[in-house]
Parts: C-alpha cells; sequence; structure tokens
C-alpha cells in the first residue's frame, strides 16, 4: 500500500539544493549522513554535484528505476513535477514543499490540483507541508530534521510537522528509539488509516503514537483503528475540536453533546488510548513499548522512603489499579530479609539506609508473590543510596520475568541520572515522580482489559424498514424536517418500540368504548393542530379510572378548548393507556459530520439534565457497548436499583438503544432523534415511549 | 520563636564524627563546606580535631554561647543530651537521630521523653529523624543532605526527608534556587504551624513549599494558614488518609464523607494550593516565584508550530482561564508585524520559519494589549528556529512587565536545553510540554481571586443555646447518644430552624382543634415509641382538608395500630402542618479528629446520594464561605431554577448552614447531625426541617 515510502530502493531528491540551511539541502544530507543504503538521485538542473553526489536535471536523466521522491521546491512548481512523477512510474512521494492549503485560497487550488494528477495512479503521496519519513530499521532519513532518533519499537506519526521535531529532540535527549516517524502534512493523499494499516503489520512497531487534529472519514477510521488496536496499542493525543458540536443545537441530544464528544467515543470503542497531554502520551509509549502488559490491577509497591510510598499508593486509590495483598510466604520472607524498622506491608519500605542488595532480595520475594500483578519501584537518592547498582539490579530481574512489568521512578535529578541511563538500556520505564508510574500501569491495565473483551454482535432486530421508509419520503415531499407526534409515534412503533396505546375518538360514545378496551386507568387528551400546549387550556385528563368519568372528561375537554382557544379546529379527544411511573431515561442520536450517528444515552429528568450525567457511542452499536453505555453513567445504581427499590428493566433498555441503533443506522437522513423520556419499567415488564421527536434532512 | 534555628551566631554538632559517610561526618562538612560564618563547635569526647576544626568533649567545655545544637547520636543518649542543651541554654535543637516515634514502642517512649524535657523550657526542637536545615541567606547548611541550593526564594518543609533529598536534587538539577529546606521529622515540637508563621515573615520567602503527612491541630493550622496565605502563596502536597473517614459511618454525612474531605475543605478555606502530584508542586514553585500574579484569567498564547498552539488552546478551555480576545491596534499591528501566513489571532502563531525578531515583535505588541492578563510563550525547534535568541528576547520583554505574568513552553529536550538556561536565569519559568504551562497560570489566577476575596464575617444569631444545653445534658444523663425525634427538633428549633408545627392529641375532638388551629391540609400520625416504621401499619394519613377526615383519621390511625401492634403503648396522633414541597437539600455535620466539625451541604433525593454532589467546609463558617458551599455543588442550578422554574430560597438555606454551623461550634459533644431532609420553599418562604437526626458524645 505505502510500502514504497519506507521501503525504497531508490529516491530522487527534487529540489535538492547546495545552500546549507535549505530544505533541499537537508533533506540530502539526512539521506546520506545517516547511511540510506539505497541508490540517491539528487535533482538539479543547475549542479553537477551535491555533497559529492552526482546530480540529475530532471527526474527523466535518472536511468534506473526511482522508487521514492521526496520534493524541496516551492508550490507553484509542485503540479507539474508530480504529473512527471506518476509518468515516470515513481511509486511513493513526499512533498515537503509548503504552500498548500493551509496557506489560503491559492494554496488551496495548487492542493486539489495534486489531488487530481494523482486521482488515477498507483502512486501514493505524503504532504504536502510536511517534515518528511523517517525509517530507522532501513536507515531512512528522508525529512529535514535535525538529527536521527536511534532504532526501536515505538512509531509516531503527526499532523503537526513542529510536534514531530519536538518528539524527536525529546527521543534524542532521552534516548528512545523509534521505529518510524511520519509527518503528515495536509493529508492530500496518505493519511491515519493508511499508516494504522502500515504501522500494525510493521514487524519494528510495538507501539503506535499520534497527534491528530481532525480525522476525515470517522467511519472508516473506526473500522481500521479496532482491528489495528487489537494487534497493538494506538496511543493519540487529539487536539483541536469538531465544528459540529458548534452549530446551533435543537434537541436535547445536541444539546448535551461536546464539541469532542464524538472522538471521546470513538476513541473509546476502537480501544485506542487517549493521551490528554504530550507528557502523558510518551509516559505510556515507553511502558508498552518497554514492558508486558500486566495480568490484572494489582500492584506492590517498593520504595525506600515512606512519603513517596504514600504519594504512590494515593495515586493507586485514584486510578483502577489495586494495592496488591501479598500471600503469608511473601510476607515472612520480607521479614526475615529486611530490617526491622522496614514496612514488609505493600508498599514495601526497605528504609532510607538500603543499598542495592536489599531492593534486589525484595523485588525478587515481590515479583514472584502470584498476587501481583505489576511492581513500581520507586527511589529517593539518600546518604547511603546506591543509585547505580540498584539500577541494575531492577533491569536485571525485569529481564527475567516476562509477565509483570516494571515500572520505576528515581526521583530527583542530577545525583540519580546515571541510574536513569541504566534502567533506559534495561528497558525499565524511569519516571521522574512515583504519580506517574502509575498512570502508565493503569493505562496498560485498561488496555490489556479492552483487548480482552470481545467486540460483541451487532444485532439485527425485525423491524418494519418499508413503513418508515414511507414516513421519511412523505416527509421529505411534504418539505417537513421535523415529524409530527404521530409520525414520529409509527417510526419508533415499526422499529419495535412500545409506546402507549392510543384511540382517537369523536363522540363520548367512541371514548367510552375506546377506555374499556385498553383498560383502566387512561389518560385523555384533546387533539388540534392548533393546540400546542395542551395543558395550559385545560386539555389534558389523567387517571380516569370509570366510564362516567370519561364522558365527563371527554365533555370537559371540549369545552375547555372551545372556551380558551375557539379559533381552534378540533379533531377529537384521545384515549390514552396510562403509563405507571417508573425511572425515565433519555435515548438520542444526533450526527456527527465525521463519524455519523452519534448515540446518547442517560438518565431522564431536571437533575440529569444539569448534572450532564450521559453517556456516547457511535452507531451501530455492538450488544456489549449497549451494555457498557448503559454501566457508564454515573447514575447507573438507581437503575439497578438502590436503597431497597426494585432494578428497573435494564434488557430494554439495552434494546431500545440497539433498536435506536439499528434506525440511525438504516436512515441516513435522521439528523436527530430524542427519545425523552423513555420510561423504565421494573425488571421483566419493558420499557414504554412517552414522548419524543424526530428530525431529517429534507 | 524558631529565630534561633535559622539565625544561629554559633552551633554545636553533637556526635561529630571523623568518619567519612556518618552523618555526624556529613553535617560537620557541610556546615564548613558551604560557608557558615558563625562559630562551630564539634562536640566528641574522643577527638581533638575533626575536619580541621577543634573538638569540645561537651557542651559544657564549650566557652561562648550555643544558639543552635545538632545532634547526630545513637536515639537512646538523646534524651540526657537534650536535657544537657536545656541546662546549657541552648536556643534550639535539630535532632537528626532516627530511632524514635516512627520505629515501634520503645523510640515513642523515647520521644516522649523528649517532650517531656523541653515542656517548661524556651527551647525549640526540630525533629526527630531528620535530615537537618538549611538557609541559603546565611549560608548555613545544617544537614546531612548532598549538595547545597543555590539562594532563591522558594521555601521548602517536608514531614518526609527522603522527599527533602530528592527536590534537594531536582534543585540542583534545574538550578532553582532556595531560601529555606526545613525537614519537620517526627515533630515532637516544632511542626508545620511553626514554619508557616516563620516563613511568612521571612524576607527571602516569596513562596512557601510544604509535603505533609498529617496534621494534628487542625484548627490552630487553619487559623494560621488563612493569614499566611494572604501574605505569600502556601502550596502544598498532602499524601495519606485521616483515619477518621475510615471509622463506621451511621449517619449521611458520615456515609459521604471521603478519607480526605477535611483537609481538603481546610484547605479550600485557608487559601491552600493544593499540588496533587510533586511534578505540580514544582510546576507551582516556579510560577509563583518567578512571575507575578495575573491581574485576570485573559491569556495569550504565542507560538511558532499550530499543533502545540492547539493543544494550549484545549488546556485553556478545560480550566477557569480564557483566551484573551485583543483589542482591534493589536491585530492590525500583527498583521503589520507578521507574514501574512502568521496567524494573528489569539493563539498568535509566527510560524515555523519564526526568528526571534518575530517572537519579539508580537510578544511586545500582544503584552501591551490591555485585554491581555497572561502569555504563554511556545517553541518548538524547527530549522530555522533562534533557541538562544528568543529566549534571550523572552528574557528581556519579561524584565520589563511587572504586571502579567510570562512563562514559556521550550518543547523537546536536547536543542533547546540552551535555550532553557538562558530562561531560567531571566525567571522565566519553562516547561517541556505547552499544557503545564497553563495549569501553573490556572493556579495562579485562582490563589489571586482567593486573596482578593474577603473572609466574611461569622454571624451569630440570637439562639437560645441555654435550652439546647439542657437538652444535651438530660441526654447524657439517661446516657443516651441519639436523641429523640422531639429532643433533636427542640435543639434545633432552640437554634431558630423552622419545623413543620405539629400539636399532640389523645382524642378527635382535641385532634379536629388542632388541625383548626394549625390551618389545612394537615399530616397525622400516630404516637408510640413502640412503632418506629409508621407507614408499614397504616400509621401515617397525609393531605387531610377538612373536619370530618380528622375525626376518621384519628379514628382509622388508632385502629390500624391496635390492630397491626396490638401490644403497642399508643399515646396519641400528632396533627402536623403539610408542608408544601419545595427543593430538598441535606445539611449535616461529622466530627473530624483534626479540625473538628465539618461541614456538609448537598441537594437531597435518591439522585445525589448516588452522584455524591456534596460540598463540606470546617465550622465555623463565615457568610462568604456559607455561600460559596452552596454555589459549588454542580447542582446548584436547580436551586437557583432552571427551565422556568421558580428560584428556592437560597438566603433561607444560606441562614440554615450558618445556623448549623453555629450549633456544632457551640457544643463540641455532638458528634453527627443531619438534617435531611429540609425543604427549601421558593425565594422568600423561607425552609423547613422535615427530617433531622442528632448524635452525641456520651
Amino acid at each position: 500500500m505505502v510500502e514504497k515510502l519506507f521501503n525504497p530502493k531508490s529516491i530522487a531528491v527534487i529540489g535538492a539544493s547546495r545552500q546549507e540551511g535549505k530544505v533541499g539541502h537537508s533533506v540530502l544530507k539526512n539521506l546520506l549522513q545517516y547511511g540510506y543504503p539505497g541508490k540517491i538521485y539528487p535533482i538539479n538542473p543547475k549542479a553537477k554535484e551535491i555533497l559529492r553526489t552526482r546530480t540529475y536535471s530532471t527526474i527523466f536523466a535518472v536511468e534506473g528505476e526511482i522508487d521514492l521522491a521526496v520534493v524541496a521546491i516551492p508550490s507553484q512548481f509542485v503540479p507539474s513535477i508530480l504529473k512527471d512523477c506518476v509518468n515516470r512510474g515513481i511509486g511513493a512521494v513526499v512533498i515537503i514543499s509548503a504552500g498548500f492549503k493551509e496557506s489560503g485560497k491559492q494554496g488551496s487550488q495548487l492542493e486539489r490540483e495534486l489531488v487530481e494528477t494523482i486521482k488515477n495512479s498507483s502512486i501514493r503521496v505524503l504532504g504536502p507541508n510536511c517534515l518528511g519519513i523517517i525509517d530507522t530499521a532501513s536507515s531512512l532519513n528522508a525529512s529535514f530534521a535535525a538529527g536521527m532518533p536511534s532504532p526501536g519499537n515505538i512509531a509516531f506519526f503527526s499532523q503537526s510537522g513542529a510536534l514531530c521535531t519536538a518528539v524527536l529532540d525529546w527521543a534524542l535527549g532521552e534516548d528512545v528509539g523509534f521505529s518510524k516517524f511520519i509527518s503528515l502534512g495536509n493529508k492530500a493523499d496518505i493519511d491515519e488509516v493508511d499508516l494504522l494499516l502500515t504501522l500494525a503489520d510493521d514487524q519494528e512497531t510495538k507501539v503506535i503514537l499520534g497527534y491528530l487534529e481532525g480525522i476525515e472519514d470517522g467511519v472508516r477510521f473506526m473500522e481500521v483503528a479496532k482491528e489495528v488496536s487489537r494487534k497493538k496499542p494506538v496511543i493519540i493525543i487529539k487536539s483541536g475540536r469538531t465544528q459540529a458540536g458548534a452549530r446551533a443545537a435543537s434537541s436535547h441530544t445536541g444539546t448535551l453533546t461536546g464539541l469532542d464528544t464524538a472522538y471521546e467515543a470513538a476513541f473509546r470503542q476502537c480501544g485506542i488510548i487517549r493521551a490528554e497531554t504530550v507528557q502523558t502520551l510518551f509516559d505510556y509509549a515507553i511502558a508498552f513499548a518497554y514492558q508486558p502488559l500486566p495480568r490484572g490491577p494489582n500492584l506492590a509497591i517498593l520504595t525506600n522512603a515512606g512519603g513517596p510510598g504514600i504519594i504512590a499508593a494515593d495515586a493507586v486509590e485514584n486510578s483502577i489499579l489495586q494495592m496488591a495483598s501479598f500471600r503469608e510466604n511473601t510476607i515472612s520472607k520480607l521479614r526475615k530479609e529486611l530490617p526491622s524498622n522496614a514496612s514488609i506491608y505493600n508498599p514495601v519500605d526497605v528504609i532510607g539506609d538500603a543499598g542495592a542488595d536489599r531492593y534486589e532480595k525484595a523485588m525478587k520475594t515481590i515479583v514472584n508473590d502470584p498476587g501481583v500483578d505489576s511492581l513500581t519501584v520507586i527511589l529517593a537518592p539518600q546518604a547511603m543510596t546506591k543509585i547505580k547498582e540498584t539500577a541494575e539490579v531492577i533491569s536485571k530481574i525485569s529481564s527475567a520475568v516476562s509477565d509483570k512489568p516494571i515500572v520505576s521512578s528515581f526521583m530527583g535529578r542530577l545525583e540519580v541520572k546515571q541510574g536513569i541511563r541504566i534502567l533506559r538500556s534495561g528497558k525499565i520505564p524511569n519516571y521522574s515522580y512515583p504519580e506517574r508510574t502509575i498512570s502508565a500501569l493503569e493505562a496498560m491495565v485498561k488496555y490489556r482489559k479492552w483487548k480482552e473483551t470481545p467486540f460483541g454482535k451487532i444485532l439485527s432486530f425485525e423491524v418494519n424498514k418499508k413503513k418508515a421508509e414511507k414516513i421519511f419520503t412523505k416527509a421529505k415531499e411534504k418539505s417537513e424536517a421535523n415529524l409530527t407526534t404521530e409520525e414520529t409515534r409509527e417510526v419508533l412503533s415499526a422499529y419495535g418500540f412500545s409506546l402507549p396505546q392510543r384511540i382517537v375518538t369523536e363522540t363520548s360514545r367512541e371514548a367510552i368504548s375506546a377506555a374499556n378496551s385498553l383498560g383502566y386507568p387512561v389518560v385523555m387528551k384533546i387533539v388540534s393542530p392548533d393546540i400546542l400546549h395542551k395543558s395550559d387550556v385545560g386539555g389534558v385528563k389523567v387517571g380516569i379510572t370509570e366510564k362516567s368519568q370519561v364522558a365527563r372528561s371527554f365533555e370537559d375537554l371540549i369545552s375547555n378548548a372551545k372556551r380558551f382557544m375557539p379559533e381552534a379546529l378540533i379533531m377529537g379527544v384521545t384515549v390514552e393507556e396510562m403509563i405507571v411511573p417508573g425511572k425515565e431515561v433519555v435515548l438520542g442520536s444526533s450526527r456527527d459530520p465525521s463519524f455519523g450517528p452519534l448515540l446518547m444515552f442517560g438518565l431522564g429528568g431536571i437533575y440529569v439534565e444539569v448534572l450532564k450525567d450521559v453517556s456516547f457511542r457511535i452507531a451501530p452499536l455492538t450488544f456489549n457497548e449497549a451494555e457498557l453505555m448503559i454501566k457508564e453513567i454515573r447514575s447507573y445504581p438507581i437503575l439497578k436499583g438502590v436503597r431497597g427499590e426494585e432494578p428497573s428493566d435494564l434488557i430494554a433498555v439495552r434494546e431500545s438503544l440497539l433498536r435506536l441503533s439499528q434506525l440511525v443506522t438504516d436512515f441516513s437522513e435522521i439528523l436527530e432523534i430524542d427519545i425523552n423520556p423513555l420510561m423504565v419499567l421494573p425488571a421483566g415488564k419493558g420499557a414504554v415511549v412517552i414522548d419524543s421527536r424526530l428530525t431529517i434532512k429534507i
């Protein structure tokens, strides 16, 4: 796919320059300096030789095959050069030149020309407006970056070139190895999806890091990311906000949808580990790259100082990790091995005068405890501390343990420097502060849990799709974006939702027989296209329990309507089944421009609107995702039943979510839908749609 | 107070040792090496000279005065040496020796002896089990730490000696200056309160940092911390959990009180800036030490790379900061000064090829905008970036601006190193990642806001304290820890709470006249000490609207009780005023062993119990604190009135909180009190206690 980008046998540098400081010079220099083993063809019509390499006037002057071209010439000349590349049969092109979409109207036009040019060819383009690429395994540095990271197992792609340089500098400073570095630039062709696919199969890459500002095709991204995340951890820092949430929201769902909600939901569904900050991105990266995934949440802490040990234990309390409880014989062994004033319970404190030997004994005993899934080793430099030796001990033990991650926090800066270097080469992720070890291990535990949870199936209910289709078609014909109550009811009913039964009646006699057939109690409402707020004109009667009340209510409703709104067209009175009170929940969906239908779930009522206690997922939902969506809200215990209350019918809630998912997936014309409230009855008794609204694209 | 600790004219080192590596050697060496200008008397009966300094056999052999003694001898000899120090009239003693409270029973006994020894003297003791003290201004290093920080404006005290060494190493590595370093050790005498008082008046100290695991006298701590925080920022990292919350909680308030709640509340009331992690502690420290407080929340971001700029802007969105909007002429000036493809709106992007001059122009223009309160400068190293020069420009501009903090994020590690050094000497707080600049500035804005908010007054309502006292006395006499409903009602009524009126009646005739005098509707309930759950036996009737119903209800209640519980002693029927429904809130208080009465406030009902939406403060409350407590809960909008609902009587809620604060402050025997619910009526109509319970210490 993007094969020629990473393993080219030959490279042309179009715009290779003699002048130091110029991008076209830096790229060539990097290729030469870092030992690219393939053929290099500098293209420059005015020079014979640059950096002792023979140049060519055009790519057509090159005799051999060209796998990859790197373009570093002013933007206005790029489209025609790209055409040459296509004609010359070049496999891939990296366009470093800026001056495209990012720089206004004219640049956008140039970029459209690029896209047009490659449309029917097999050529792949990275950029424009990028830093280039680096592949340490093939000694390829086709970028104008300053420096080359050492080989390693972390791949990084970035939509920001500047962030690439910052990360590279960090990699060099901290001596963290990388497999590949890809600067995406404007993503005229190659985008994050291509890279995820490539990196998923890349032998050298264990962890994929990315910085993204936006995703064009969210649906495709999710499809690919889901699969790739099963193979290796994908850690992404996503900045910027989608414009979707910014448009005026008319629905309940819309109001509760934040600027970043769709990304948050999509990442969660795909198992993407989201880093909130650049620092977390790296903290996670080294943990995943260097250490195995923990089997479970039970963490042991080993320290030579009480305070930092407590700080770490506090962090555990605020995470999904748990403090491991040691077996009897771990404790008795530690008691024998450590001085009497040491703490032998987790966190284990070998105390301030511990040398490397004491750390070694304690570590061995702790990692052998079957109840320990991971270990954090803390070292605060004190008078008797053996920093280097302790680092060596940790590295040694870690290399002998294959299924329990070991991370460390050598605190301070100056004194611990050499120790940290030893840890680094022993593949121990080290963090200046103990709390960061906890957050890295937590990310690993979460990822493992996600990886081991089956996706679940997307159920397909038997529904009357045809009927819904007809209603939408009719509404479109009438240019009616907001469906009427009746139409919305019919759509939902066609998709298997329970609705209170109701019968429209025109005489009190009809009303009585309707009530008799529905069963008491009933609710009666005036029917009039002119009366929007029925309650305000005395147009609603609830809790009607007998025949005589039905007749009286019928007359009352009609006379109230006539009195308060003499002009209104009165079409009759509905007699409705009265739903016994249950728990109100809200289901809804809005449409994200990138990811499609975004489903929302929350507890109904005024409290939840204020407290914004809702969960989101992208449709179509799997069975398991619907389950998680329900459990995720903070007020979930209320549905499960607190204080001896009966549990609500959670199965009905889940089914409602799945049916809604099916509906919004079937009809992309649905812009927004609210089911608010869905009345959830006690377990086994179902859930009924009390009110709903639906907006379509006309 | 602890004057002699920091400005001693002479120091005795008791336990000075010839042997390198021993603590008694290191202390003496540090005193000599870092140029302590006063007299030094090494005390060692076996040596004539250590490190070319004349030794003395005992402190009594020293002729001159001794201001400070540093003790580094085995713990069992310390009590008698301390007695000598008292007798010799020494001002202060630093006990470095370990082997006291931290090491078990015997050590605890030794520590008690120390406390006993100094009881009636004016001598002050730091430690035992500590690292010592450092005072850079007086070139005093009376510790066994490895190294001496450069002079600066940050003071640090720590309950963990190991954390002291780690921080010191960090200070040396990052070249951050400190004024004082104090290792508190076991706090046998000198504690955090003494240090806050001393450091508040210390000329050299601009920022006070502390690491604490526990506070003994919370009340005194709050008294002092409140005053000190008004003078300078106090940033504390508090780890460990109080045991208070761990005891079985029987009250509602108790259930909702977390392990750390009292500390969180106390710190908030005292304006203490709480750092959640060690890294944040330092991040905040350098911001407060190097830069002025911002006048307001409006931040400008200046960057040479889009991505990091967006990351910073995202962080602003999640903070109380705001993106500054520039004045017209700032924008037009930037447009003139910057290239056409630069972004001239906040975040300002001078783009990748910016040299120092472009940064300079933009910075000057931005800081001159009156709508900008602070500035974050981001630099991602790119091909044309002038790192050192840009650092110099930032330092220069910062030194010319006195009222707007400027912080920076030079990203990366290796390339930016020199630049960061320049920033450091220019007093620019620099952070590796842009998001950390935001969190530091946010802490400054919050602190300034707190500093400028008046404490408010503690109101004193006219109450019937005598009556409450009598009830408590009687309950204590009866050994009755849980007050009866009637007693609790009386206490609350004595403190001015509104309670539904109720009249106990013994005949239906009495009931009718009671109802007539209360006014309809009324509630009627059976009265029996044997019937706890009245509803279960048909013992409650609500919504009684007329005379005939009163009579019938009376008979019903009596006969129900007789039928369901024939053995029960029936004392009559209460007729109660029926309270119209309002918003239910919960008020409560529990007693923290360190801080005293901890007040709780939240919205009532099942939702809030599940969502734990409550706020806490330590009593006594000021008027302003009560106000904040109400506004702090997430569901506050519900009280204020959402969706066109009437606002609740917030004035009555505030008054209820203040009255409760007065009650629990007046009576330390109140262990727990719950007012649940307090029914809050619409604005102007008050609030009524519907149910309550009270537990006292007997």
